[in-house]
């Protein structure tokens, strides 16, 4: 048996219970941080800074040529000059560009991560589920899951992606976290009936209401923006 | 559909994200001291004293005459008289009597529901499953299922307790929950297999090593412990 452990945090508020060295630690905010990083970067964006606030992202900007965005309830926040989108990044707008990004949840989580000693800080969502899993496998290190959830409460999306992780690299690890055997289950049931499933969400129905069930559909789609983000000196590069 | 909100807690350390008020909060902790509640209740306590250190379980177990009660590790925890397994009191031994009991997660979060203003606390697991539905039926409020987890980490469960009761009430709350959701997929789809399914949890292989297989087993079977423990100016009584 490994002596690498595996587990999932299910909410940014219980990450301090949780050994964060020697682990590479994954943020997974499904809808739609995350899907937008793999997607920009899969695109070409040279790099993409995640901040954690508009003030940031702005200052930021102005500094580094950058491409302002995010989104609060759907909308690009006043100031910034693109949303959260990953439909807003194909390749003939983000080659060679620079992306500041600011989200709620995952942004917030990364920082965390960081602040708690992890080795190192990949992002993951179903458009990069295989990168995610194969550099996991490489790295020798203990793996957290870390699942963004929506202001602190569960989300079923992002455990959902934990999930398929687990299922995919969980013979190479000793595992012992009821969080990812419950997200591995949940994962399993409903592979096959991911779009119909996650209609139910409390996040789908939230975000549906501004007309983006496009963008939520491409966010479950497994491996459409195949790289691997890693966090390296304030940036998300290709890993 | 009903104005009511029936929610989820996945653990203590998210109870802050729910707002308490008008809600009646139950109180989960299948293994084992909401079992052993309910256990010492049917047969027959007069009530039951939760307190949340072992100082205060002496304290109060020489005031009231009461029997001093609680575990840590499998064991008795030196200066109390007895431990936290439901199959220490039965009929014969604990009916009059007042019971005080110390644990480590259960107590704590009766506690922080009743200071954030729960508008009543009662306590469930399998045992007692059905008073626990009846009552969330009959009073006319919100409902949150706390569950307790393990020193604020997740556990499977207290989220199949909580799923099986999801279930049984659903059609008279309104839910955007995706805890409630998870739980009870995950009841649903364990409890024809649950006493299988449970030994696969890292609470049971935590408390297996101590030779309590036979207690969780109880712990996990339904209605085997009919009573509503209601709390009321300290105590734990019939409600």
């Amino acid at each position: 048996m490994s002596h690498l452990t595996l587990s999932t945090v299910l909410s940014p508020r219980l990450l301090k219970l949780y050994d964060c060295k020697n682990t590479v630690v994954v943020v997974i905010d499904v809808f739609r941080a995350t899907s937008t990083i793999a997607t920009a970067l899969h695109n070409g964006a040279t790099r993409i800074i995640p901040v954690d606030s508009v003030e940031k992202c702005i200052a930021i900007g102005t500094q580094t040529g950058g491409i302002t965005a995010g989104e609060r309830d759907g909308k690009v926040i006043p100031g910034l000059q693109y949303g959260n989108s990953p439909a807003e990044y194909p390749e003939s707008f983000i080659k060679g560009k620079t992306l500041v990004l600011t989200t709620t949840n995952g942004t917030k989580l990364l920082h965390m991560a960081l602040n708690a000693g992890a080795d190192s800080v990949i992002t993951g969502s179903f458009p990069n589920l295989q990168p995610v899993c194969d550099y996991l496998l490489k790295q020798g290190k203990n793996v957290l899951l870390g699942c963004s959830a929506w202001k602190d409460k569960f989300n079923l999306e992002d455990t959902l992606f934990a999930g398929a992780v687990v299922h995919q690299i969980k013979s190479s690890f000793h595992i012992d976290c009821d969080s990812s055997l419950a997200a591995e289950e949940m994962y399993l049931k409903h592979k096959d009936n991911m779009l119909e499933f996650v209609q139910k969400l409390s996040h789908w129905k939230r975000l549906s209401a501004f007309g983006l069930e496009k963008d939520l559909e491409y966010c479950i789609t497994p491996n459409v923006a195949p790289v691997l983000p890693l966090y390296k000196n304030g940036d998300l590069i290709r890993g």
